[in-house]
């Protein structure tokens, strides 16, 4: 099969597909006991995040069991920063800890210098996981967006209120900038060293774009994805790119009006018929059943698909969900709601 | 001064004023000395609200330093799960802590009988703070909305996923909407008691709203709200209320448009072009400062007021942050915020 028949691509290119092609986010994860088993023997995340053989094969069981219509290179958007020369680790049930940045002078331990070197076995990954895949099944490579990244590494990890990353922000206005134009141009690069690994199709996840008023959202989020994707495009232009800015609201018109991305990943909250006539012509959309609904199953989870699938299938659309499967889902839901949106008639 | 004179009454009834009014929400807190200082004298959290002299004191504190054009009953939106029999605790830096729902048996322990008397300190904080207000200073008197107060009811406290919560909505169903009637009748009550106290707004907050796919949203935080409203305005129709179903994104649109408000509070991520587009002919706006602007202060808090009041002042507004005051707020960027929007020019 060629690149541009596998189904997720035919979507991208703006194709209305009888069934829509559906793979999960974070679907290599901790609901599945193949994942736990090889996580339990890699040591820390990261490096299994590192370990080509156990990310290829992490990335490789979700396709194995469910036959989603896309893989998604198994890693972290947090091994930019470390790329970068920020020490990350992550704690069990506390996420990601990063020596955060505290004042500018941080920024100058911060280099592109030996990033790609670092980054070697994501992108020998992307190889292996190429040479493995059925020919129907599209791989996708992925970065975290400027906003998020530098959220992270400003906060030191998660936050709720982002108080010293909006301090940076607004406060030391010339630092933050310098710390998201280091961020797209570390990220441009690690995305087009990804497309030349095999990846086909890539996402930049801005996970707490919803964070942000609409102004610092067009400015932080908005403004640097764009950039991104035109390095990226301006190398390899046929490389369909997803943006997933979770929690926008009515700013989603924003990414999908200026048409420089292919794709649109929807959070749950996003009404589907506001998606539909407001959106849809702009970018094949991709989401956004709530990821509770496929812990819960049954007939919530079915009338869920069904409706996403009514409103949203009549154009070009990828079936994901609205955010991470959580750890907590069975597996035989995720069967379950493969089997619906295969045999579904939109 | 009548009461349809105040500033914040003329707002909500469709008025465009010179300069909008403005108040805070958690304008009375921790941020506030004198509110530690009462804080520390009141022992339990809940004890504060059931202390008719002392949240008295406390919601007049930001009145006396800052002159809003309206005081908010100081109290908290769980003392109607405490009332309505459900244990409530607050624990220093985790938040409230519930003996949490955990099957539909747990309903049972639920009752409205001894509501009223339980939420007498309240009715009393409300008399007094009345009789003690400027003369063109509203009184908003609150509560929470159903689906909020009962995501905290099963959670037993804060949750990031609402996975219990959810639980009960779709796999609980006759339970989940048995909880959803009672609440809904509980509050209505507890609003109308409110009003005939003194109040003269009401504000229903649903905090979590955000959280729910839009199906959802519309099924247990819209029409909820919906019945709360009508049953408020049967008894006293001249009562404005206003709205504040945070992180709803496009599904602002759906409370806007159905008009059974006449304030709707907009949280930052808000476009504001688009709410003055599509909601501000149907109801009176509020919002949408980020509060961290508010920490931060300067031209960064200066740019974002100005915006606000460009892009909403020339409707029916309210000027406010888009969510709650946080503790690490200087007092005195409170007292130029003030100023900033009383010298506007919209």
């Amino acid at each position: 099969m060629k690149t541009a028949d596998k189904p997720l691509l035919r979507a991208l290119g703006g194709e209305t597909l009888k069934h829509p092609p559906i793979w999960l986010m974070r679907q290599a994860g901790r609901y599945l006991p193949e994942y736990r088993e090889v996580r339990t023997k890699a040591g820390a995340f990261l490096d299994l995040c590192y370990n080509p053989a156990l990310a290829t094969e992490v990335t490789l069981q979700p396709i194995r069991r469910f036959g989603f219509d896309a893989a998604i290179l198994f890693s972290d958007i947090l091994v930019v920063a470390d790329a970068l020369g920020q020490k990350v680790g992550f704690e069990e049930g506390r996420g990601p800890v990063l020596e955060a940045l505290t004042t500018g002078k941080d920024l100058g331990k911060l280099s592109l210098d030996g990033f790609h070197e670092h980054l070697v076995p994501v992108y020998e990954t992307i190889d292996r996981i190429k040479g493995a895949l059925p020919p129907e099944t599209a791989l996708i490579g992925f970065a975290g967006a400027p906003w998020t990244v530098a959220s992270y590494m400003i906060e030191g990890g998660s936050s709720r209120t982002f108080a010293k990353a909006k301090g940076w922000m607004h406060g030391r206005i010339s630092d933050f900038a310098a710390l998201v134009d280091l961020l797209v141009e570390a990220t441009s690069q690690y995305l087009i060293r990804q497309v030349e690994a095999g990846a086909e199709v890539l996402q930049l996840f801005d996970s707490w774009a919803g964070a942000l008023s609409h102004p610092d959202m067009r400015q932080f989020s908005l403004a640097p994805l764009r950039k991104i994707v035109a390095n990226v495009h301006a190398r390899h232009p046929e490389v369909p790119v997803i943006l997933f800015p979770r929690g926008v609201g009515a700013g989603y018109l924003d990414f999908a009006v200026e048409e420089f991305a292919q794709g649109l990943g929807l959070d749950p909250g996003v009404p589907l018929e506001w998606a539909r006539d407001h959106l849809q012509a702009h970018v094949c959309l991709q989401g956004n059943l709530d990821p509770q609904l496929l812990v819960i199953g049954g007939r919530g989870m079915g009338a869920g698909v069904a409706r996403i699938l009514h409103r949203l299938g009549k154009g070009p659309f990828i079936f994901n969900l609205g955010h991470g499967i959580v750890p907590e889902t069975p597996p035989e839901h995720v069967a379950e709601l493969v089997k619906l949106v295969r045999e579904s008639a939109a």
